[in-house]
């Protein structure tokens, strides 16, 4: 594993982005930090359509059935259908998909403060379900949890994610990494983790 | 037109739709609100793909440029990518737009507590784009204005729209029809609008 530091980028691209990215406080998240202790009682949602929604009796899924014992590479962005998050950071997950196996990852997921239908429905279109997990994080409370919310009113997107990726091992945050602008992709890329784990 | 009664319909569907319906008060909102001056300084958001949201600036549509001086039939559903509204609530809007037309009708709208991104997304799917105008109300303060919210955490929502349909003229709500349950359509519907015009 290459670094367990946290990277912070310099800031480019979209202005309003970058505004939401100056608002926010520094991640209480960090490399150590046990993630399923740090987001108590907080459940994802696992991506899906409606009706399988309705037939699972809207169920969720618990952190520690997505973290412990395993290896995971997770990665949170601003919302489904935003546009680097659809160009650029998705993609390159997914085109990686082969080497994070390789690399013995148990999982690779994305997250985003949106609803598990439109997660879905998102995933579908980048025909990327396969080689990646979508959860959604509907209320925001695992991003709230981990301190990795910002303000993107000004994108008309609200309260999201910022961009940001980990490796975690049994629970264990190893590697994280937060852009400073939420539309950069500088340091929470595919490549950078993959050089991480 | 037939009415100006707020109709109400009786329970049906699912059951954690209903739910989120028990715990609402009665709509502010009624037959001869204004509805710009009750939502002042609100504005919402056109649909539209995160590349045009970027080169319009974020902009938004201040309400009285949707109703001022026009003809509107508007109606609001609890999400996008969920089942009723995809499967029955948009669809019998589009196959009436002609009838919309012939009536007078300058704009028919679709309102969601969904971003504008994921709006037209989803209206792209349902091929609705033509036939009907989206708009996103991301941070939910139309309908917050119109005291038109429920809580639908329980179907992994969150805060979203009630089921409604309004006629709207010149600004001045002419129908209201708010269902019961947030899973029905049974007073919402396009023929009923229709009925009212």
């Amino acid at each position: 594993m290459a670094s367990s530091i946290v990277k912070r980028a310099t800031c480019s691209a979209v202005a309003v982005l970058r505004s939401g990215a100056s608002l926010r406080s520094y991640a209480r998240v960090a490399s150590g930090t046990d993630i399923i202790a740090a987001a108590p009682n907080v459940s994802l949602q696992k991506a899906r359509s409606w009706d399988d929604g309705v037939s699972s009796k809207f169920s969720t899924t618990p952190l520690k059935d997505i973290f412990k014992d395993k290896k995971v590479v997770i990665f949170g962005l601003p919302g489904a259908y935003t546009g680097v998050c659809s160009n650029k950071h998705v993609p390159a997950y997914k085109d990686n998909s082969e080497k994070f196996k390789s690399k013995g990852i148990d999982s690779v997921i994305c997250v985003s403060i949106n609803d598990p239908y439109v997660m879905n429905a998102w995933a579908e279109r980048l025909q990327a379900n396969d080689a990646i997990e979508f959860y959604g994080d509907f209320d925001g409370s695992f991003h709230k949890s981990l301190d990795l919310t910002t303000d993107l009113s000004g994108a008309l997107l609200g309260t999201r994610s910022q961009r940001w990726s980990a490796y975690v091992v049994d629970g264990k945050v190893k590697a994280l990494n937060i852009e400073e602008a939420p539309s950069d992709v500088k340091v929470s890329g595919a490549e950078t983790i993959l050089e991480q784990i």
